[in-house]
């Protein structure tokens, strides 16, 4: 229990169903000094925004956040911020069905057994409207790892079987699916009119880079870099996995290929994803997470209802058919706090107090 | 900082280094009226132990655990419990030359960086000597967990090119590997042979399963079960990736495939790996890891020393060419750990206190 | 840093300044089931709301709270808690003066040397307005405690030199000092209307008590029950003493005086205030606070400007006198908080987990 | 659960009980390049060893702490520090008659309530013996503050009826008392005779106070500096009572006489104690301590047993008459290391990452 906070320095409690009356936040741990405004917060919510393409569930929603306190004259002044987002666009008819029925691939049947009541509208808490405040917090994140010089960006790196390598960040924002090769978006397009036309949904991977890290983030040996970005994107809607750098493909790799060699100028290669021992080497930050195919889809499903009998479910309704699209900016905003979280926690010990300055 | 300790409710912090005085922990929360004794703590100890074949390091160190406290008269007393594992093998000249040089994919530099002081013996706590105390830790949960009737088990899944499908549980006591067919036995011997002969090293995925798992174990939106796995099994050397269930296999399926369909006698598939929307369903819980080849090796690596300068290295020492196998008992005890913990949160909130009762 | 939390299991996290927009929390950890609504939240509310009497400040504010999540049909649902408070009756044209000064006794110079800048605004965060949310959160926790048995009740012990020993609970709501001895009602009055007219303030002491308490709350060594009773006692604006049992009387008492005797019936005393070990012990938990006076007073102080000079200050605005009385609500709502925090932890380790059960 | 660690960035974790096989430690967080050894810890540790004077418990302890981890070469490398202190004279016979029953007084029955299950040699885990591992966790943080010029010094201010001004620091460590006023040793020789002779016990006093502390220091709302300091002192065995600066004293006072008015020199008095808004002003940090009598007196009490029935009991064994003169340096330890945390969490939020840097 009490789960709803992330975050250890730099910490996010959020709350809120995704048709109740309000999603909401606290940050709390944000530097003071830090420029802050709705009109900052609004350019990422905006981007994970229901109904901005056909590509993406049509609900509208304006997402327009309020900043409720901790910043005074468009500064943040080290005291909590707090943030809401009314909810507007309800239409809890759509989920009638639910209300007896579990979906299979969802967290209904979970959140009944858990808790002996559940909120059904639309998944209620279990529903990826929450991560609209993550996106929020994770924009002022942001805000103070920018003037550290650190930029953490994302992209779509495959939809289904259609692989999307990075080519270029340029052109991440100029598509509906966050992709970085532009020779793809055409068969991005006519795969996902396809999978709208079968009722179905697919997986997809993002990929989040952070770059302008220092060395030395991170705290061995369980709260390891790694260990909590691994716990903060797979704490995500979806996720099923979560790799740094190579990844799983190290399964098969040799030392003597896997390790990444140095120069006086710096590493020959990057496989550790910017992370070796569990602390930041300096280089890009490179983390994966592979996303599952939605399960709210029209094609029918075998299932139980509340009293345990044998039934069948239609996912009606406005739903993502690839809930990785929108996963960009969240995926963006859980590495951004759990960086600066990582940030303010090595300044912590080694600022102003330790004896010794690291070397080279 | 302050990154020593797992767990919120069961919790453990470790210390020690490879070639210090003594490795130890202290184990918090564990229920009282447990059955404990070092005997027990020794069976998994030595699983892990190095030296147990000629495919593992050659490093002797009898890894014999002592209980402090928290244990009276053969039985946990709801007390805090300190172990700990003297060092007896250290042979501190073989690292000699690591004194002034970063081995490149070890955390070496990354830890001279960070605090400015290392001590250079082995890796000290970046050492994976560390995880000794995490299967002494694991091994009290699972001595709970079992009551509950709980079973964690882990085998070795793939190692480099191999894939080591889980043929029959009984089988992975009965070869160095902790494979679980049979059949692989003689290709693994061969492949291990050619690699120590080579001075070369290789990846290896990890396959963890908890079995008798409640439904409802898991706190969203931040402490989801995954999530908090994800950290766990992220948390320990050399684990590059992690997955739940169908993990980056998900990429490319529809959602009417990954879907897992429920009819009164229980899920019809297991996709989710036992965890949905962050909640434990019940089912097996199904995590597994990448591990990343180890970086000591004798074949020649390009680095820098301590002054900035170019130069080479070849580890020498005792190492193991695949730092996959022995990390079979730590993902049993990592996942232990966790369950344990969520076990305990989940009773917290639900247990004497709600005023409505799970149903079904 | 992040600071804004209270509480492990069941967690509060608040945000708000005195003028700013709103204040918030969100309540994380609730058991599920639990009847909840505005109306239940608003009687603590309006009992420490601002301007109920002539002896407290007469800043107008409704003081509504709104719940935004975690309640679904007049239930919580186990899920996190939102609610916020809009303020309505900020007058910053009253605090005009304190923008370059700091006020003696108030946290203006420690909040601008720790942060560098400050919302002036009537103390911004350091403002006693804060509580609010406390009295809401405090509120669920009676609510959840209230199915256990469990009452928290607080009275004026103290105002001043007046001593207020409690003759009956009944009274406290029926006058506006919360005080438990009606003969002293007249005397309060008296003192009151000189201590305005001498544009001064003064001191008090309010005692809290639960009763209805299980044995077995506490977690030693470090989160003892009157441990973590003295940090959430002591978090309020104004206290600088926390007293549990005899407290401070103990100095000069013997242990043959001290100690409370056990018959097979109870205990013969309770100079230990219900907490023995860290542990509660059945009886009664009594603690006292001593709150300071408030230094927003009408008599000039010394004090420096943001440039180091020195000048003088007269605090005018809407102030209480007696910070003492509104602060009875607060004191049991964090007793509360505090108490349903230990009573969750205490579950998590024992129910359904034990070998054994606790005996007598 | 989980109680046994204490600090969010400098945290301290112990386990051991009075009788068991050992007491050791976990502090992690500890800044790297502080110079650490066994003989620095050690002077603390035999300032609290028992049996220094005929007016303290005659049990012989060397108290002899070894590190096991976290230090190389002399300096800590800001990993975690392993300490073990080896219990050497056990005499668990003295404690057979409490097996079965429950020392009043003590926490013998809260434990067995509990747990379900005791250690009850020598009041096992309940036992102040358990307080040698906070003052070598003290000692690490009092080097650490040592380089930013901070010094914790504590004083015995009370016993029994005896007052016990702060005279002169020099004098303290001068005396078995720890008493700050060389007038009054022979007064406290006396009733401490005395006191032995009636077999019974007295309570005591303590004041703890930072001086060097820089302004800044504190976590507002929930982890005020001064809330913090409760929650530590609070933890110390036996302690009833916290107060910081004028404490309980304030209730009587008015706003015009409490409040600390302000120069370009500085503040005018201190009866804050050090702490405004939950913030530290840079002036002393002063904190006093009720410590009750302990209830290991010979003169007989009436009890109940394990079964529940009525009996009577004399503690017998070795036992210190006034627990408050070997808390004196336990109570340095517990600020030390509360402080500690405090800078760290302080240098966490403002260092590198504001952008404003505070003013005056």
């Amino acid at each position: 229990m009490s789960g709803n906070t992330i975050g250890k320095l730099f910490s996010v409690s959020t709350f809120g169903e995704s048709h109740g009356v309000a999603l909401g936040c606290v940050v709390d741990g944000c530097p003071p000094g830090i420029e802050l405004n709705e009109a900052i917060l609004q350019v990422d919510l905006d981007r994970r925004k229901p109904g901005q393409s056909k590509f993406t569930t049509q609900r509208r929603e304006a997402d327009e956040v309020r900043i409720l306190s901790g910043v005074f004259e468009g500064k943040t002044t080290g005291t909590s911020i707090g943030m809401v987002i009314e909810n507007t666009d309800q239409r809890s008819k759509d989920y009638g069905d639910i209300k007896h029925k579990f979906r299979p691939g969802h967290a209904d049947y979970t959140y009944w057994q858990k808790y002996g009541i559940r909120d059904y509208r639309g998944g209620g808490r279990s529903s990826a409207r929450e991560t609209a405040m993550r996106v929020a917090a994770g924009t002022i994140a942001k805000q103070v790892l920018k003037q550290l010089g650190i930029e953490v960006r994302a992209y779509l790196s495959q939809l289904g079987p259609i692989a999307l390598p990075l080519v270029a960040w340029d052109g991440v924002e100029e598509n509906p699916f966050f992709c970085a090769d532009p020779t793809k978006i055409e068969a991005l397009e006519a795969y996902m009119v396809q999978l709208r036309r079968d009722g179905d949904s697919v997986g997809a991977k993002v990929t989040v880079v952070a770059s302008g890290v220092e060395v030395g983030l991170g705290e061995p040996v369980f709260d390891r870099l790694d260990a909590e970005l691994a716990h903060s994107l797979m704490s995500i809607n979806a996720v099923k996995g979560v790799e740094i750098g190579a990844g799983f493909d190290c399964i098969t790799q040799r030392g003597s290929e896997h390790r990444d060699e140095m120069t006086p100028g710096g590493f020959k290669s990057n496989h550790a994803g910017g992370v070796l021992g569990g602390i930041s080497t300096g280089q890009d930050i490179v983390a994966s997470i592979a996303m599952k195919p939605t399960s709210s889809i029209t094609v029918s499903g075998e299932t139980i209802d509340i009293e345990g009998n044998s039934t069948e479910l239609i996912t009606k309704g406005r739903h993502d058919p690839c809930v990785g699209i929108r996963a960009v900016p969240i995926a963006e905003a859980m590495m951004a706090i759990t960086l600066l979280d990582h940030v303010l926690r090595h300044r912590a010990q080694n600022q102003g107090v330790s004896t010794i300055t690291p070397k080279i």
